[in-house]
């Protein structure tokens, strides 16, 4: 099953929905999703046509947005990090969230924005002080995700926060549900394109950290709530390693393909 | 004006209220009240007891609440860090919000919470591309605010962000309106005391970096939204630098006093 957020017209609560074809059928009110996800998903809905919608992200306006900064090893590589002993998270609120084919703009002061395909993983129940399996077993579904970045604004510290909190900068594609998407550890291949070029070409079986690890870890301390986001790193390839360095600039689109998720389109303004 | 969150008997809708002796007068729901701060501020309201309310943070689930990491050069020196060029900003989500006299408790694996008393400000419009006065133009208000950091978590990676948001470990005090207040600059003493001994005695004419250019700096990156907040750093004399270190374990109560802004009880459990 795929779910997407979807505003009905003429109102300004975001429910979620599952895609049909031409046809997205509204489960729930996006909180009263979240409430009961796996019991909303049995739900019969009610369908209305696809062009009548507008997409939105479809967590709640609370939701975490958790980020693995270096999880797999060659993009470690090619920034000059060590590899890891722990997943190193930093964090995306819900306002710079958005979906497929909204147009982003690059923030003042920044040469562009980087590109960084990966897979988001949705939290269904709350976690707290859980084992890996435990953990994983919470996921309710993936879906496709691009951490574009404002590298200037990332790097002018020690912490990410700032460069990766960029307005619209976090477009997420629908949620496929965990029972169609397997294990991550199994290979997923993660493709991002700039207009239509590859340049991030990687497997999900290379990353160091598993979701339920990520999880495991992030439980120990915070409770993950329904609807929380992990957001779980991106492979090499990234534009501001190369020399010279790539950046998105107005004009430019960009597409996360991902296996079984699909492609998530971002042209940049 | 001293405001606080409210949720009224029965309902879980959060609405902002005046503080007035032994009653709250609401002036709207949250969402309500920020989309236009000022315009509720002349509102009347409906008064209620104040026992009667269960006081929340005032803030939309929304809210990014923006901290600045080492922001008073002692603080900075005891933490070995060299006095930064840029505000070092790290970010918490709302649900490791809290009030007064919640108690929190320690997270497994850690072996206490460290306390950091500071001033926290609201923003009240929307700010893009500001510079530092019209960015300070545009705070509503200041309150008390305790950024209890789980270390371990804190120091595992380069990454702050999960050490910084434990369940409960962001208490914040009634918003105090800027009339009241007045320049941060011009200095208000900020007090910590754990079981009634101060551990931290610092004053916000020290801040390396004032409200208005922390605000102007973000604003380059992302548009502030009304009800975002800013923790604005903590002044030297946290407990895991000490020798040997002093955290906070069940049974202790840290105070945060501030010059006009009250004081914030936090029992730990």
């Amino acid at each position: 099953m795929r779910l997407a957020g979807v505003l009905l017209p003429g109102d300004d609560a975001v429910r979620v929905a599952r895609l049909s074809g031409d046809e997205v059928v509204v489960l729930a009110e996006v909180g009263e999703f979240w409430a009961d996800a796996r019991g909303c998903l049995t739900r019969e809905g009610s369908a209305v046509p696809a062009d009548s919608v507008r997409f939105v992200p479809p967590v709640p306006a609370s939701a975490r947005v958790i980020c693995v900064g270096l999880n797999y090893r060659a993009h470690a590589a090619e920034g000059s990090f060590e590899v890891p002993e722990h997943p190193t998270l930093f964090g995306r609120w819900t306002a710079s969230l958005s979906v497929g084919d909204v147009p982003v703009s690059v923030p003042s002061g920044e040469a562009g924005l980087d590109w960084e395909g990966e897979v988001a993983a949705y939290v269904a129940e709350p976690v707290r002080d859980a084992d890996p399996d435990a953990a994983l077993a919470a996921v309710l579904g993936y879906s496709t995700f691009n951490d574009l970045t404002a590298r200037r604004a990332q790097k002018l510290t020690s912490q990410w926060t700032l460069g990766k909190n960029a307005d619209r900068s976090g477009p997420m594609g629908p949620i496929v549900t965990a029972d169609e998407v397997g294990d991550l550890r199994d290979g997923l291949r993660v493709r991002t394109r700039v207009n239509g070029t590859v340049v991030q070409d990687g497997d999900t079986r290379d990353m160091i950290f598993p979701v339920g690890e990520v999880l495991s870890l992030i439980s120990r301390t915070l409770t993950l709530n329904p609807g929380d986001v992990i957001a779980t790193g991106t492979p090499d390839g990234v534009g501001y390693v190369r020399t010279p360095p790539w950046l998105l600039g107005p004009g430019d689109v960009v597409e996360v393909e991902i296996d079984r998720l699909g492609t998530l389109r971002t042209p940049i303004v």
